[in-house]
C-alpha cells in the first residue's frame, strides 16, 4: 500500500464551472495506482468542487441560473469588504462542498459515463485555484 | 493493511429516498475489514447520497418538498431534453451530493446511532442505480 | 501505512457555527502521521460540517441568515415531534453534510489560508456533538 500527493493549479476565467477529470486522471496516471482512494480539496472559501453532468452544456448554464437564485448577489450582506460578489461566492462554495472523495478501480476514477469533475469559480473574476490532491491504494 | 472495491446496485421506485445503510455494511462485513474508511460515489447525476435521519418517515416526505422548492420543475431551464424533471434532478443531486467517506471502527461504520445511507432519486420515473463502494483499512 | 480512530466531542452553544480546526490538528499531531487523508463525521442529523472562511466573524452571520432563508423555521412541516426547530435542523445539516475528507502533508491538514473547519449547531439549544475522526497514511 502507498500513497501520494500533490496540488494541481487552474485558472479560471471568471465565474463559472471548468472540467478538471482530465488533469486529475493525468496526475492519478502518474501515481501507478490501479485500486485505491482519491481525494481533492479545493483550498479556498469562494471556489468549490462537484461532479455532474460532463455532456450537455445548457447544464452549466442551469446550475450557474440555480446558485444566483440560491444565493443572489442582491441580497444585503454584513460581509462585503471584498465586493458585492464575495459572500454570494462563500455560500455557494458551501453549497457544493470543497471536498471529494473518489474511489479508483483499474487505474481509473470510478465515475459514472456521464460524470466529470468540475471546479466551480464563484467570483465574477478569474483566479488561480489550487486544489489538493491525495490518492492511497496500490 | 488492505483494501477491497465494489459496485453495489439499487432499483429505485422512482422520485424518493431508499435506505442503504444495511446494503453497505453486509458488504463491509465481507470484507473483514474492523478500522478502516469506506467511500461511496453514487455513479449518476441525477440521483445522490446522504445520510440523514433513519427513525421518522416524516423526515423523507419534508425532505422531498424541500427538494422541490428549492429546485422546482415548473422553472424555465436551458436543458431539458429529457423531460421536465431532469435538470431539477441535477440540481438536486448537486445539493447533497455524489460521494460519501465514512470512517470505520469495530467493524462498523461510525454512523450516530439517528443516522442511515440514503440514496436519493432524483428523477420521477425508478432507476437501476450504481452505487461504486471502496473500504481501506485492517 | 498505519491509521488512527477517535471520538472528538463538542459542546455547541446553540445554534451557530463552532471551529474546530485546532481541536482536529491537535489530535491528528498526536498520530504522527505526516502524509495521509483525515475523515470527519458528525455523528448528528441536525448538526453538521463545513469548511469557510476563518478570519471574518460577518461571514458567519451571513452564513446563519442564509440557512434561515433556505430552510425557514416557519414552514409547515410533516415532522415536528421535536420542536419546531427540528426539521430546518435536519435540512440545513442536509445542506453542507455530514462528512469532511481532508487530505494531509508534512504533519498538516492541506487547508487554505483562510480555511476552517466548522461544526454547525442547527438547533436553538446548545448539544454536545460527537465527531469521529479517522486518519490513514503514514
Amino acid at each position: 500500500m502507498r500513497q501520494a500527493s500533490t496540488i494541481l493549479s487552474f485558472t479560471t476565467p471568471g465565474r463559472g464551472l471548468t472540467e478538471i477529470t482530465r488533469e486529475v486522471a493525468g496526475w492519478l496516471g502518474t501515481t501507478g495506482i490501479g485500486e485505491g482512494l482519491v481525494t481533492l480539496l479545493c483550498r479556498h472559501t469562494s471556489a468549490s468542487l462537484l461532479i455532474q453532468e460532463n455532456a450537455a452544456r445548457a447544464v452549466r448554464a442551469d446550475l450557474a441560473a440555480w446558485f444566483e437564485r440560491l444565493a443572489p448577489e442582491g441580497d444585503p450582506y454584513a460581509h462585503d469588504d471584498e465586493g458585492p460578489d464575495d459572500m454570494p461566492a462563500h455560500l455557494r462554495a458551501t453549497l457544493t462542498g470543497v471536498t471529494l472523495p473518489i474511489p479508483v478501480l483499474g487505474g481509473r476514477m470510478m465515475l459514472g459515463t456521464w460524470q466529470g469533475i468540475y471546479l466551480a469559480e464563484h467570483r465574477r473574476i478569474g483566479h488561480t485555484r489550487q486544489i489538493a490532491v491525495h490518492v492511497i491504494g496500490e
